[in-house]
């Protein structure tokens, strides 16, 4: 069996484990739940002080120019572009993940319109939002365009048909953390003719993602989970150099004009990745995004997909070792290739687990249905953290000691 | 000649001069520049660290429910409506104008769809981007929607034929700070078969807007300039009781789904105002709007609107008294029922003339061409601010004490 002096050891070796000093997580709390909204870069406080005392206080509508908010949706996905196996200027942050959605599924029909092509192609189990905002675009457009759920990924290769125009998918799915095979899946689209938008939501920042090696072409994500930027924090979009130039979507805010203070009554598209801002962003929350982003620059991707899969098959592991005769089902794929960096258990009481768990200062959270999600980020997330979520969770199971009738918050 | 003390005894004699400290204000600036960005409410800052410090910082996922996050947008909506003549379930904070906008006009070309209306009405002289937003969605839409601009606000009438489907007005134009008679237009609209979406931009906490006793449609607006909250805060969305159950638009996202939460593969709009939102908000800029509109629980917006034409009609008189002479012309209308919170003056050498201006501690603003801006916000300005501002452009143009070569930034 596995022991807690064993996870000491692993943080003791853990040549990340000094990256934890840089966020503010309350003392006593094991917190996976940065699958939902990353914890508290430290910086964060300050940070806000000065726009808001400083910037918007003192210099006033000048720090458009003088702070550099009005470049700052550009320098941030400069930030962000090689988490993501992006070039700097191929991402801005703005707006949220819905209407980037919007964007980048809006932009890849535009490409295929002179094609019969008319399917949005997605799972049944995509996030909620992707599907919904696919379904707006389609009905809208009112020209054919449908939007087809496949039942199972496994059904994608079938459903590849001459009538896809585009493939919309979450590149780790929220609810188990299975991943896609992004370079596999992404040449078997193109071979059928079709355009792939990826939701890297659960990817950006938790795994190694390389858009460009995968010849994708548009993907959209979140900057509040993995990323840590905050709250609701602005999104991400991604359009690689290649469909900047037909890069076309009707949010054609003045943002994305080629000369917005030139206040002309017709719009021209910006060049490059400015053509996918539309009105003017959040500026505080913005610039807290910043936080997050600077804590990356201390290591690498490869280094923190190392540390996560280790943080993931120890969870598992333990959970094995110490909860064995619960009626527990693991959906997270065990393959590396193919797991995210969460690790989503079914229970049949799971939601009042997930309460009992948040009770004793475990915070993960409750997916529709029965799923509990522990999201590990290996920015912050040590080995004695898996250790105490699971000797928590044993507790809990043995003694039974979860309430059926909790009651649910608007937020789950 | 008016004085100095007479505009110390205006000040003197103001019952919302206190409302002044609500502000934190540079010591010897005079800002003019509301009308593009607010200042900042002092509560800024202790509000941020309370959003940022407790709630992410400590109670993590958690205060989506325990500190309202999920609420906020329609919390911030039930502040802002009698400041709008607006009912306190009809306006939510979320996105930015211009996607507000979107959805807003794609709600009421949706409400016309069974008639052969196609046509978008709106001025030339609108903001950029409300125009820009209007052809992209009727570009997309591609069903013989269109954008008609008008050569001036006077056509309007003339214009009002059996295609138009909706009029797009920004209520107080954002370079000459004209203002619409929002009732009698709105009937005209009406009387033609169009609906009308008000920009409330340059109106929102400057003027007394009545959109329900106006019987207008929908409305959008700005949270930045005339309400304090902060740069590129979240905008808003009305809509009117009698078009909520109709309103429909393709940004559909989880947020405006009536069960968010049970995560289901098919979009069904949410009962109410929560309709109007589409994904995740920034919470932290989110949550400073609210700084904004404490300020205005503290007094009345016809008293606003009293003081914000008491310092535009010193001001016109002022600049006519010390600033003969000189090629200076008055844009906005001298009647109170056509005149914003703002007062435009052309000069040759507009952009000069106000980088002087800058230079020397008074804040307005440039627009082309030649128009220098000048925003009046009655929660802070003082009279004395207007005879400072007066002062300092008499000595600039008297002594041509400007560069003609002023170079621009990004932002003017």
């Amino acid at each position: 069996m596995t022991t807690q002096a064993d996870c000491l050891a692993l943080d003791a070796a853990d040549p990340l484990a000094a990256l934890r000093d840089a966020f503010a997580l309350p003392e006593g709390l094991t917190y996976l739940d940065g699958n939902s909204l990353g914890a508290r870069p430290r910086a964060a406080t300050a940070r806000a002080q000065q726009v808001i005392a400083a910037e918007w206080g003192l210099d006033l509508i000048g720090s458009w120019n003088t702070a550099g908010w009005y470049d700052l949706p550009l320098r941030l996905g400069q930030m962000l572009a090689p988490l993501i196996g992006a070039d700097a200027d191929e991402v801005v942050v703005t707006d949220s993940t819905s209407v980037n959605l919007f964007k980048a599924l809006a932009a890849a029909l535009h490409i295929q319109q002179t094609t019969p092509r008319r399917i949005i192609l997605t799972e049944r189990d995509n996030f909620p939002t992707d599907i919904y905002i696919a379904e707006g675009l389609a009905q809208w457009l009112d020209r054919g365009y449908e939007v087809r759920l496949l039942d199972t990924w496994e059904d994608l290769p079938a459903a590849l048909d001459d009538d896809v125009a585009v493939v919309m998918l979450t590149h780790v799915n929220y609810r188990t953390g299975r991943m896609f095979d992004m370079a596999a899946v992404t040449a078997q689209i193109h071979a059928a003719g079709a355009l792939t938008v990826w939701d890297l939501a659960h990817s950006a920042g938790a795994v190694d993602v390389q858009l460009n090696a995968a010849e994708a072409d548009f993907a959209v994500g979140c900057t509040y989970k993995y990323l840590n930027g905050g709250p609701g924090a602005p999104a991400f979009i991604w359009v690689p150099q290649r469909h900047q130039e037909h890069f076309s979507q009707p949010l054609t805010g003045w943002w994305a004009h080629r000369q917005p203070f030139a206040m002309e009554p017709g719009y021209r598209a910006a060049t490059g990745m400015r053509r996918a801002l539309c009105g003017t962003p959040p500026v505080v929350s913005l610039a807290l995004v910043e936080c997050g982003l600077e804590v990356f620059a201390q290591t690498s991707m490869a280094a923190l997909r190392k540390k996560s899969l280790a943080l993931t098959d120890l969870f598992i592991q333990l959970v094995e070792e110490y909860c064995p005769g619960h009626p527990l089902t693991l959906v997270t794929p065990r393959a590396h290739a193919e797991r995210g960096s969460q690790v989503s258990i079914v229970h049949p009481h799971g939601y009042a687990v997930m309460q009992a768990l948040i009770k004793h200062g475990v915070i993960g959270d409750y997916r529709e249905p029965h799923v509990m999600r522990f999201g590990f980020t290996p920015l912050y997330t040590s080995y004695q953290d898996v250790w105490q979520a699971v000797m928590t969770l044993r507790r809990i199971l043995d003694e039974r000691d979860y309430d059926l009738d909790a009651a649910r918050g608007a937020v789950t």
